[in-house]
């Protein structure tokens, strides 16, 4: 992997970047579609290829339960078995196991719990996350971290953060293939101290890139941006740096303006499944009757697949359960959010990121 | 719309025809995909567009109960509506009201009738089938009928088409657009002399083209063909002739050799959403343990874009429900019906109709 500081802008801290995996180049700031369970819902991978999507997240947690890791060993990789010929990006399964599934215990080693399908025993720690990453063949792996709740005491965030630094440092010694990076995952929760802690442990331990973990748990939003800003000084600024399950337009702006190069989030993706639409004219909840005869597109400032479109079609779809409408509306989300951040990359360019930053927060002020 | 018959086969009735109308141009016999309530399930007009539709079906009677003729009338009509340009054949909704809702009252002005979406009361008769149809503008018209259940006794047979017969003279004298034509429905039930009377009778007010109906309702295999060959001595070589809601590959050629040009069915999309897929290896049911591991393709003789995925990959989408297999079956199955029609218009472009016809019947014996 490459990764090249293309511009830093001079009003933010937001970069511009350019990354390269063995099998994508794309610039940063960047968002990532969530594809979980080896499909970002209700897309083929050349639909994902027409949304000029460059990489995109696997769940280990989910793809180990199903189909196992193995199988997609067998098929060639993660990229193979899904055929997405372009980046991917997979999670430890870490934040999952905390959340998801029924935990039956935490020891130095790992995790054991019961799967959330079937109620299976399982055992997950930084060693079993490593060999299923290596078995995807992702081109950014993660570092096996434990992601406190929100809120938590001082000591529990203490204790977690000791264990996910002694983990860091199992997934960093452990050998993947030679084209995957290994990212550390800053946590410390909404504690500056233990963020400045965890970041600095973690950038002594060398890694591709570094995430900011244990966000987006259910914190107030400015503990969120405070839990960046903490641990941004101390990253390196050679490296990317990806901000893990943020957010809403407004998150991601004001994420960028804080130094952030990558985004995931199901937002745009679970949204468009109960009919809420991004535009750049803002929410369009689709299923309202104000669109029962509007024969505009849904967004007509993009121009993609859905622009053939109206509204009054994509609303009728939704309101009689047609799966087609569930596709058209991720498309636009996806679309959408791919837009936001090629104007976000614009605005870092041309110097005018505090101009995009207000439209964005007055089209999405939450 | 032109039809031109280009070759009648010398073994069998089978006929290579060419259908044009004002939206495309396409050979016969011909498979269109169901798109009850404008879309044809999971898939976008630009996927059916990559597995060659060239006409596709629309159902009135779900589409006057939602999103309501008045508002695709106003979209343009159900091209425009739906963003897809080729032809569209839509039905009468007689078949709908007689099995999908709850009836009130049949006179002969037409059926009172209760939908079966919020029970609101509607009426449906030949007038008003032939203005929805109008509204809709569809290529192809069908006349409103009365569809008789199986079994059902002679007396009823011969009431039912007795109104049969007087709403198609209502259809016909209805003004549509210029650019629409109107096919006649051929009822009688399992009675040849029926069929005879029926197909006369409605050759008489010369339809541009006719359809054999009220089959597909629970009749055994045998007397659906003699249905077929007791109506088709009767109608015109030089107009295209459409068996509705048929049906099996095996049963769409023997319907081929009896002399039909057209078809649709809902089974290889509604198969498709349930996991079975039809392959030129025969029938492939994808949840199989078996398929776990096989990564080769669903159906290694067509070359389509569900062709880069493998079985092992579907099989995971569809157990852990993720749409894009459903997608992804439709995909197959639709492009396995319309090439099944394609080898079946070379099988009598080459005289190798009888070949086609045993390896079909050895891959789908029901």
């Amino acid at each position: 992997m490459e990764f090249t500081l293309l511009k830093e802008d001079s009003s933010s801290k937001a970069r511009l970047g350019k990354l390269k995996t063995a099998h994508s180049e794309f610039e940063t700031p960047i968002f990532m579609p969530v594809g979980t369970r080896a499909a970002v819902k209700t897309l083929t991978s050349k639909q994902l290829h027409a949304l000029e999507a460059q990489i995109i997240l696997g769940n280990t947690y989910h793809l180990m339960l199903k189909p196992g890791a193995e199988i997609i060993e067998k098929a060639g990789g993660l990229h193979k078995f899904m055929n997405w010929d372009k980046s991917i990006l997979t999670d430890s399964g870490g934040f999952q196991v905390f959340s998801l599934s029924s935990l039956n215990r935490v020891t130095d080693q790992g995790v054991h719990f019961q799967s959330h399908i079937d109620g299976s025993s399982h055992f997950l720690g930084p060693r079993e996350s490593m060999a299923i990453q290596k078995s995807l063949g992702s081109d950014i792996v993660m570092a096996f971290d434990e992601c406190p709740p929100y809120p938590c005491s001082r000591i529990q965030l203490e204790e977690s953060l000791v264990r996910t630094e002694k983990w860091a440092r199992v997934c960093r010694d452990y050998t993947l293939h030679p084209n995957q990076n290994l990212f550390g995952i800053v946590q410390g929760g909404i504690e500056a101290d233990l963020r400045r802690e965890s970041a600095k442990s973690l950038v002594s331990m060398d890694f591709d890139g570094y995430a900011i973990g244990g966000v987006s748990v259910g914190e107030p939003e400015e503990l969120m941006y405070q839990a960046v800003e903490a641990s941004i000084p101390f990253l390196p600024k050679e490296k990317p740096r990806y901000l893990m399950g943020v957010g809403t337009p407004k998150n991601m702006i004001e994420a960028v303006m804080r130094g952030i190069d990558l985004f995931d989030c199901v937002m745009p993706t679970r949204n468009a499944r109960n009919g809420m639409a991004f535009t750049w004219d803002g929410k369009v909840q689709i299923k309202a009757a104000r669109y029962k005869e509007d024969f505009s597109p849904l967004d007509p400032h993009l121009d993609n697949e859905v622009s053939s479109y109206s509204k009054a079609y994509i609303r009728h779809l939704l309101n009689v359960d047609e799966i087609t409408g569930l596709t058209l509306v991720t498309m636009q989300n996806l679309s959408f959010y791919l837009d936001l951040m090629k104007k976000i990359r614009q605005a870092i360019e041309n110097n005018t990121i505090d101009e995009l930053y207000k439209k964005i927060v007055s089209l999405y002020p939450n």
